[in-house]
């Protein structure tokens, strides 16, 4: 069986974390470098992820996030927020930055750069943040696979106030949104009443169709 | 370096498809494995995905698709379909899956059934279908991950119109609604402009922040 199906097949969204552990600084950056090297549409990566260890801002967070104590019992308290708004300027930037790293102007991609400026930032913010905030959810996946690849506990988290967790990291100031939590690190030895539950997950017949 | 690193920079958005060469049906298998397996909000899987090899129904869908090539070039088209609508039969489906599955009812766990019964079959389809396009993302994440190990190229494709999709795919009457193409194939030789460029990604320093 491949790694990535077992690494699939290990991890569960933790319950409860061990709060003596704390996840090396090498494995968080292996799971903030696959979040970054994740693919987004037309490259605009539109969103940030914010690493919270500050342990002050996470009780912050917690009474906002149903009070899963895995806010403030994890070691690392990723936050993924996405862009609030697609800005000619944002837009721009990944462009400019594509042909700074490339080394040359190529008019197929300045035309896809006027098609991207033409339609996104008319668009009402709403529209364009909804669609930057999926993209963030193509980082959470490569995320929770990097994690268990490290044998590092992970749990995703949509169960909270996002508008009073961008009050307290500040988002809207730098034109972000909160839309996903992932705690990092160590299960607790006991207490986690989801750990030794079996997977569930639709059978393939149910959750594929072939169409030959 | 770890091989998920790897696999994410090999990767990238495939433009031209080698139309003469097939992915095999057990790395097809294991990139359909690692999706089913992916993590999705309450464990709802609220998507399907159709497998199109049929070349009549990639024709139909191509124009529909800013008549991109890979379409039809591939090897096997994955179409990700989100839920139109959560709906009380479809989440009572996967709690008594679970229930099944586990062979124990318990409290809490009905009581977090209610809470979504209470709370999703009340609000607009459309504020559910956007919580459920979003879980396809993560199956997306992990699925471009399962092509990259196996060494199968693909391409994550939002350019669609997906009321046409749906048409094409009967999706409607599932209850369906087309979120993502993901054509699987092998590069052709030549003609991809994209193959041989440098990956560009804002640097750690534009997307991560630390919050000590």
């Amino acid at each position: 069986m491949s790694s990535l199906i077992n690494n699939l097949e290990w991890r569960y969204a933790t319950k409860k974390y061990d709060p003596s552990k704390v996840v090396a600084q090498d494995k968080v950056d292996l799971i903030l470098e696959a979040i970054r090297l994740s693919a987004s549409s037309s490259g605009l990566q539109p969103y940030e992820v914010l690493v919270v260890t500050n342990n002050a801002v996470r009780e912050q967070i917690k009474p906002h996030a149903w009070n899963q104590s895995q806010i403030t019992d994890c070691s690392h308290l990723l936050v993924f927020a996405a862009w609030d708004n697609y800005t000619a300027e944002r837009i721009n930037q990944m462009f400019d930055l594509t042909n700074d790293i490339r080394g040359f102007k190529n008019e197929g991609w300045e035309n896809y750069r006027n098609q991207l400026l033409n339609t996104y930032p008319p668009r009402d913010a709403e529209t364009n943040y909804q669609h930057a905030a999926r993209q963030a959810y193509i980082g959470l996946g490569s995320a929770l696979i990097a994690a268990a690849e490290l044998k590092v506990d992970s749990t995703p988290i949509e169960g909270f106030d996002p508008a009073k967790v961008d009050e307290i990291l500040n988002l809207q100031e730098k034109g972000l949104r909160s839309v996903l939590l992932m705690p990092l690190g160590y299960r607790a030895d006991d207490g986690d009443w989801l750990v030794n539950l079996t997977k569930v997950r639709r059978s393939r017949e149910q959750f594929i169709t072939e169409v030959n």
